[in-house]
Parts: structure tokens; C-alpha cells; sequence
């Protein structure tokens, strides 16, 4: 931890003033931690030894592993692989390695590959969405591991994060079904417990019909996984329904596969029978035929800006912020007026 | 590194023959690389303090830290997700973490990352194909690092390997093709540089024009990134020849989906204008329109295998088998007869 002889460290302050590095580290970070006397005493150290922030960064560089640690939910569709892709890409032009583990969308399994990739040493974390237990959020912080989520942005929310809102794109893409005279709108969901990004794309969609004066108790709603399967299974559940939907809604372009898929196997046409919409334009939703009428995500840049803001708060010891990206609709062959 | 007081260690072994740890394990491992007279010496040790390696493996597992690491050539397509995601199930059954780096295909980084989770302590490495510098294999074993291949086997390697031969694959293909008539047909290959798999994939077309009495070397090849985009200009490009091909043959599913989608595009009907082929079977395959002729990998069962073989090795200290698993020819809407 020794530093050039010229330069004090966090460790100097520390032992010149008589207390812990940690309750240095507060003073800097964290005054309202530190009683008044404290920090006078601890801010008179600083200053008599010349001591800055800036060169302790430099040296805890020294401590660094150059590895980044991220946990996504799933490996095996391509919702998650672009963005990830693209943080990856950014990361090795700036000398980090990146180590990925996947948490199968079980919450409680992420906790333990957090732990995991802490205790192999990582310098910084990527995570998927605000929901988890605030454990978790303290242990990251006691730990002083920066971390950064992406896929999602909330106005509530303060932790680092570069993502979307959820809700509002889906209700943009809401709005545009309403506006082309659907009123009979089915819904095929994620799972939405653990999943923010579910539950506001839900939300988009409910909240767009009752902008158009529809009550949203009534939108039929099907729950499964993300998975092509499912979304087939979860399509012809649907399509039982009397009346029929003239517009299948789903919660991403995977569930949107497996609907297309199934429509087709059922002799339905698409969009004349049935219109079918998706969210995230994977490669695939420009590739199925009918094209998909989906919600843009921009995941090369989500995952580069990530990357960016992460390396910032490790490097600058920052505390990071919050940045949201603009989606848009992309209109294709699957959605049509009724 | 104490173990129970009665069963002697390693370096028991070590201490009272007065040699280092690594003669011992050379004695035991690698005789060739010992003095005939040291391995008399420290054989005569081992029988008489009763050291048995099985016990040493036991004082090894309290070192584990039951993380293993995987590198793939790609998280961007779905080619190695369910591999993955099944061989980090298995894993997580037996009480294993999966951390996960991709090399972007390019060799020169695989290297780089093999040593940084090797740094962060992993217990096991999976990793795809045969095909790297020497070195690495030798690094890895005098790190006692278990390591398992995937996604190949060939009959004049021996390291150990759960895979399928591609050439044989391919070549099933192919002979199908050609049995429907097929005697123009263009190959879009993977890049084949550091790709075992595409160099084989390539052999197979070749091998079946030969035991067909037709040339090889007239076989049109464009090699390109395993990409949708670079699949459809590949595909294009093929389509200028004259005469033009009846098949265009794909190195697998993804240039496949990209030359499917071009061809709508340049208002070619498949297969009535012209057959085209895959590799993989993954979930794309069956919902492309037409529907992908290609050769079903079992991935989750070669995921699955290799987790399970590797866990074998880290915790038997055994030395790794080599497994062949069967692939089948998965024919569908898109290859037609002449």
C-alpha cells in the first residue's frame, strides 16, 4: 500500500490522526456518519499532510483486479447478449475482463454469485434492474464494490443506473395499437415478481388503455417465462378467448416468436387474423416473417454507456449517475389496423 | 493444509523425503520427468508414511472455492447459450458457481482470460474447441488447472472433450443434399482461422463432393462472421455466380436466418428458387419461414455432460474422459430436391 514517500496516503491521515482508515474514508464521503469533533480533527490531518482524494484513488488502483463482474438473468436467449456484447467490447478497450454469471431469474440465486464475484476479486459489478433485497444494496455499499444497473432507469430510484423506462416505452407502443382502432388487446407477460422490467411494461400497457377510457381490470393477461415455448403455449391460450383479441401484446420479441410461430401452425394469418407486437428488436423480430412491430432498445449503447459510467466510478471513485436512454417504436409488418 | 492428524499429506511426503511438493507430484504424475533415483527415494517415502494421493485430494477440496470458469467465443448469438445455460444448471445441482468470458473469437484474448479466472481462483475451466497455442495447455496443467472441451471431439486429440465430430455432421449433410440431386451448391462458411469447428464443417462438404466424384476444389466458399448481416451479403455475393447454385449450404443457423432474409428480400422463393441449409438447430431454426433444414446438436446434453464430467475431474482429481455425442439430420421446409 506504500505510496511515492512525497505523497501521503489514506493510511497516513489515518494513523497521524489517531483513528481508523474507515473513519477517514467517512469524513471524506460520508461526513453525516462522524461526529463534529471527529471530523475537524480528521479535516485538520488532511490538510496539515497535504493529503488528497485523488492520489489515494491512485494508489488503491494498485489493489485492482481489472475485472468486472456481471449478473444477467438469462444466457440462453439473445435478450440480454447485444447489450452485454457492446459493455464487454468497452470494457477491453479500457484493460478490464470481463466475468459474466447468469441467475436462471432467481433472485435469491443472485445474491449468492454477487458474493461470489466479490470474493474472486472483481472491481466493479453490472446488475439487471432496481428489484432485489435492500441486503443485497448494503452489502455492496459496506463492501465499497461500485456497481451499476442496467435495463431500466426509475424516478424514484438513486442508485447508478443506465436503462429505459419500461413503462413508458410500452405504453408508447400502447398508445400506437389504441390509436389504430384495437380494443380487444391481449397481454402476454414475463414473469413479473423480481422482474421491474415486467412489471412496467405491464404497467405501460394499462395505462394507456385507461388514457383511452378502457378499463385496465379487463386486459386479459398471461404470465410465463421468457421463453419462445411459452410464448407459443401462452398465444393459443389466448386465442380461446370469445371474443378474440385482435392484437396480441408481448412482453418481449422472444414471447413474440413463439406467438408468431403458433399463429402460424393454427392457420391463423398475421396481421389479418391477429396483429402481434414484441419489445427489445432482437436480430430476430427483423428476421421473422411477418417482420415484428416491436420497441427499440438501444442495447449496444446501454451496454458501451454502462461500461463507461462503471470504469468512471471505479477509476474517479465517483459515486456515478443515472442515465436514461431513449427508445422508439419500430414498426413492422405484425401490427395492423383493425 | 493440516489434515486429520493420523493421514499424512503431500507434504509429509515432501518434508521427510526432503524434496519439494512438486517432486512428489512429479513421482506420482509425470515419472518420466524425474531421476530414476529420486522417484525410488520418494516412492519408498510414500509407502512408508502410508500416503495415498486420495487423501491429498481430500486436503485439496478444503482449497476449492467451487467457482468455474467458461470461455466462449461469443455471447452475442444464440450458437452457445443453451450449452451454457445447461452446463451451468448441472453445475448450480452440485453446488457450483459458472462465471463466464467471452474471447469475441479472437484467440490472442482467450489467453488473457484463461489467466485471469485461473487469478481468480476457479476450480475448473471449460472451453471451446481444441485449437490454441500449446502453451496454454501447458500452462494449464502445471497450474493443475481440470479443464473439459466442448463443442468437439476429433479422434487424434486426447484431452478431454464432451462434443461431436462437425466434419462427420456435415458431411451427413451434405451427402443428403447431394442424394436429393444438388450438384451446384455454394458454402457459407464460419471464419475458419483458430475455429476448429468451421475448419471441419468446411471438410465435411468437401469429403461428400469427393466420395461423389465431384470436385472439391470447385466448391464456391465465402468465409464470414457467424452474423446475420454477414450471412445475408454472403448470401447475395453467392447468388451473383453463374450458373447460380441450386443450395447455398450455411456453417451454421445464424448465416443461415441472414441468407433466409436476404433472399425474401431479392424475391427468390426457398426452396423453389433455391435450398437453403443450417447447423445447430437452435430455437430460430424452426421458426424461420421456411423452416431451417440443419443438423440438430444436442446442446443442453453436451452442457449438461461436460459439467458433469468436469466436477468428476475437479473432485476425483481424475484425469477427464473423452465423450461423442450424436447428432441428426434435421430435415425441414427449407432444402427441397431437383
Amino acid at each position: 500500500m506504500s505510496n511515492s514517500p512525497n505523497i501521503p496516503t489514506l493510511f497516513d491521515v489515518a494513523r497521524e490522526a489517531g483513528v481508523s482508515t474507515a473513519t477517514v474514508s467517512r469524513c471524506l464521503n460520508e461526513k453525516q456518519k462522524v461526529s463534529q469533533k471527529t471530523l475537524d480533527h480528521v479535516m485538520k490531518t488532511i490538510e496539515a499532510l497535504g493529503y488528497t482524494p485523488n492520489f489515494n484513488a491512485r494508489a488503491m488502483a494498485a489493489k485492482r483486479t481489472n475485472t468486472i463482474g456481471a449478473i444477467i438473468p438469462t444466457m440462453e436467449n439473445a435478450i440480454f447478449a447485444r447489450g452485454l456484447q457492446a459493455f464487454q467490447e468497452t470494457l477491453l478497450t479500457h484493460g478490464y475482463t470481463l466475468l459474466v454469471s447468469s441467475n436462471a431469474y432467481k433472485p435469491q440465486l443472485e445474491e449468492e454469485q454477487i458474493r461470489t464475484l466479490v470474493a474472486r476479486g472483481v472491481d466493479g459489478l453490472l446488475l439487471i434492474g432496481y428489484e432485489r433485497p435492500p441486503e443485497i444494496y448494503s452489502y455492496l455499499e459496506r463492501r465499497g464494490i461500485p456497481f451499476i444497473l442496467a435495463w431500466i432507469t426509475l424516478a424514484d430510484q438513486d442508485h447508478p443506473s443506465v436503462g429505459f423506462d419500461n413503462c413508458a416505452a410500452m405504453r408508447m407502443l400502447a398508445d400506437k395499437v389504441l390509436s389504430m382502432g384495437h380494443r380487444k388487446i391481449g397481454y402476454i407477460s414475463g414473469i413479473i415478481e423480481g422482474n421491474d422490467r415486467a412489471r412496467g411494461r405491464l404497467e405501460g400497457v394499462r395505462e394507456s388503455l385507461a388514457a383511452h377510457g378502457l378499463d385496465p381490470d379487463n386486459l386479459p393477461v398471461i404470465e410465463t417465462a421468457y421463453e419462445v415455448e411459452t410464448g407459443a403455449q401462452a398465444f393459443e391460450a389466448m386465442m380461446q378467448a370469445d371474443p378474440k383479441p385482435t392484437v396480441v401484446m408481448c412482453g418481449n420479441d422472444v414471447l413474440a416468436a413463439g406467438a408468431i410461430g403458433k399463429a402460424k401452425q393454427m392457420g391463423l394469418r398475421i396481421p389479418d387474423d391477429v396483429s402481434i407486437t414484441g419489445f427489445d428488436d432482437i436480430e430476430l423480430a427483423s428476421i421473422l416473417d411477418p417482420s415484428l412491430t416491436t420497441i427499440h432498445v438501444p442495447h449496444r449503447l446501454m451496454g458501451g454507456t454502462a461500461a463507461q459510467e462503471l470504469i468512471t466510478m471505479i477509476e474517479e471513485q465517483s459515486s456515478g449517475v443515472r442515465r436514461t436512454l431513449d427508445v422508439r417504436l419500430e414498426l413492422r409488418e405484425s401490427l395492423q389496423a383493425v
